[in-house]
C-alpha cells in the first residue's frame, strides 16, 4: 500500500470475494508505470486514497467470478483495460475511454500490486492459452503505444520521429516499425539510447547531434511523417514542429502540466497537425494482446528487471535511483 | 507602388503585353487584406522589394492573351489564386498550395493594385458571367474560409467557435453555418460585435461575458465540437482549449509570429486535434467561386466601402485609423 511519502507498506489482508459484476484476479505480474513513480513521488497524493494499493500494468488469472458475470472461467488468462467509464455521459461524444468522469482503476480506485484483485468484469480482456504473462504485464503500455500510432494515421514507408526513448516511447518505435514506417529516436539518456540502438532503431542523442539535420538528410528534405512527442520537455516542443515536413502529424502523448511555448507559426505554415492521444480504446487493447501474443518483436528486451512485489519499496527507491532503466516488473506471487 | 515608410505612389506606366504563358487582367476590384496593412506598416519590408505593386483579393476579366495561353477569350470574368508554386519539390509530397518554395503573388511579386495585370495563366479560375465583379473581390479571402472549415471536416449539426470576428473570421462563421453548423463567434470589438450579430450570429465580448460558460450552456456541456482560432491573440490561445470539447478540432488560420502558451495537457487530456490551415487549394477556390455566384450568403455586408485607387494612401491611413472596420475594395478603374 501507497503510505504517502514515499513509502509502501506491505500488509496482510483477508481475500475478498468478487462483488456481483465483478472478479477476482490472480494477479501474475504488474509492472511499474511512469504514473506510479508519480505517486510514489507524492505529486498525485489529491487523487489517490491514502493508504491505497496502485498498479495496472498487470496480468493474471481468473480466480473467482461474482454474480452475473458470465463468460469467464477460474483459470483463464486475462489482462485488465483500467478504465471505468461508469460514469460516461451524452457529452462525452461517445468517447469513453476519455469520458469527463473516467475513474482510472489503480490509481483512483484500488490496484493490482496485490497478490489478488477484485475488479468490474467489463475490464477485463482475455489471453490465448500460449500468451506469456511475463510479457502480458506490457500489454498496459503497449495499448498506449498501439492508440498512438493508430491515431497518428501513420502508413507503410513513412517517416516517424519518436522524441523521448523511455519505455513508451520504445513502445511507439516498434509498433511503428511494424507498420513498415522508418523510424529515427531521440533520447538524451546513453543508456537509453544504446537499449534503443540495440533494437534496431537509429538513435540521435539531440545534444550530440542536430536532429533536424539528420532527419532532412534521411529524408531527402521531406522531414517527418509523423512525429511522437513523448519526451514531456520544453526540447522536444521546440524540435516536433522543425522536424515535422508538410502536413506532418505530431501526436502528444506526454503529459505537459503547465501551458508551454510552441511555435504555431509552424503549424500554420507547414499545415501540421497535433494529436493529443490518451490512453487506449477497446481495438487498441486487441492489437497490443496480439502483438504480446505472437511475440515477433524484441519486448523481452524492454523488461529491465522482473522483482518479487514484497519488495516494493526497494523498487521504487532503486528506480529513483536509477530513472533510465526501462520496465520494472513485479511478480505478486514471489 | 508600396514606397516603404507607409507611403503609397501613384504611378503612370505603359502597359505591358501578357508574355508566353501569361494573361493580362483589367482589373475590376481589389479588396485590402490584412496582409496589405502588415505590408504598409513595413513589416514585410523584407519580403517585398520596394517600390511595388500590392494586392491580391481580385477580381476582373481578361484583357490580354500571350502566347500558349489557351482556353481564356478576352472579356471573360475571372479571378486570380495568387499562388506561384513553379518551386514544388517531392519533398512537398504534393501539397502544391504550400510548397516550401511557393511564391505569393502580390507579396512576393507585383499584385492587383493597378488598372491591368499580368499573371501566368495556370493562377486564373473563371467566372459564370453573372458572378457580380464587386463581389467576386471576395472570393480570394472566402476560399481562405474555405479552406478552413473544409480543414476542420465540420459537420452538420456540429458547434462551432469562432475567436475573432474579422473579415476572414466572418466569412469562416457564413461558411461554417452554411454547413449547418451552430455558430458562436468571440470578439471584442463592439462595432464588429454588432456587425456579427447584424449577420445574425450569436456573438460574445468574452471580456463582458464567459465564454466557456455560455459554450457549455448551449451544448449541454458537449462544448464545441469545432473551434477556429482566427484572433491570433493569447487570450484566443488560452480560451481555445478550454471551449473545445472530447476530440474537438481546433483550426489554426490566425498567423502567430512569435511560439506561444499552449495547454498541450489539453491536447491530451480531451484529445483534441490543432489543425494548421493556411491559404486555400484549387476545391477552395472552386466552392468560393460557386458560393459568390449563387450570392445566398450576406456577403455584401462585408464591405464596409468601395474607393479610388487613385486614393490608396487615404484609403490605408483610414484603416489604421479605424482598424475594426470591415473589408475595403478599391474600384481599380474608378
Amino acid at each position: 500500500m501507497y503510505e504517502g511519502d514515499k513509502r509502501f507498506s506491505i500488509i496482510e489482508k483477508e481475500m475478498e470475494d468478487p462483488q456481483k459484476g465483478e472478479v477476482r484476479i490472480r494477479v501474475a505480474f504488474c509492472g511499474v508505470c511512469g504514473t506510479d513513480v508519480h505517486i510514489y513521488h507524492g505529486m498525485m497524493d489529491q487523487r489517490v486514497r491514502i493508504p491505497q494499493i496502485i498498479g495496472h500494468e498487470m496480468s493474471g488469472t481468473v480466480d473467482a467470478v461474482g454474480e452475473g458475470v458470465t463468460g469467464f472461467e477460474v483459470g483463464e488468462k486475462v489482462v485488465v483495460r483500467p478504465l471505468d467509464n461508469r460514469g460516461e455521459k451524452p457529452s462525452d461524444k461517445g468517447f469513453s475511454h476519455i469520458c469527463k468522469d473516467l475513474k482510472f482503476i489503480g490509481i483512483d480506485s484500488p490496484g493490482a500490486m496485490q497478490e489478488y484483485w477484485n475488479v468490474p468484469s467489463f475490464t477485463l480482456h482475455k489471453l490465448p492459452v500460449q500468451t506469456n504473462l511475463k510479457l502480458a504485464a506490457l500489454i498496459e503500455p503497449l495499448s498506449v503505444a498501439c492508440h498512438d500510432v493508430r491515431m497518428s494515421g501513420l502508413r507503410k514507408g513513412e517517416t516517424a520521429v519518436v522524441l523521448g526513448g523511455g519505455p513508451i516511447g520504445l513502445l511507439v518505435a516498434l509498433v511503428a516499425r511494424s507498420k513498415g514506417a522508418n523510424v529515427i529516436i531521440s533520447e538524451v539518456n546513453e543508456t537509453r539510447v544504446t537499449l534503443a540502438e540495440r533494437l534496431g532503431f537509429t538513435v540521435v542523442n539531440p545534444q550530440k547531434t542536430d536532429l533536424i539535420n539528420l532527419v532532412s538528410h534521411q529524408t531527402e528534405d521531406s522531414m517527418a511523417d509523423v512525429v511522437f512527442e513523448v519526451a514531456g520537455v520544453q526540447p522536444a516542443l521546440d524540435v516536433m514542429t522543425k522536424v515535422a515536413g508538410i502536413r506532418g502529424r505530431i501526436v502528444m502523448v506526454a503529459i505537459h502540466g503547465q501551458p508551454k511555448n510552441v511555435s504555431l507559426f509552424d503549424f500554420f505554415w507547414k499545415e501540421l497537425k497535433l494529436i493529443g492521444a490518451r490512453v487506449y480504446e477497446v481495438e487498441d487493447y486487441e492489437e497490443s494482446i496480439e502483438l504480446i501474443t505472437k511475440n515477433e518483436l524484441p519486448f523481452d528486451k524492454l523488461i529491465t528487471a522482473v522483482r518479487p512485489l514484497s519488495t516494493i519499496q526497494t523498487v521504487f527507491e532503486d528506480i529513483d535511483k536509477n530513472p533510465h532503466g526501462m520496465k520494472v516488473l513485479m511478480d505478486c506471487h514471489a
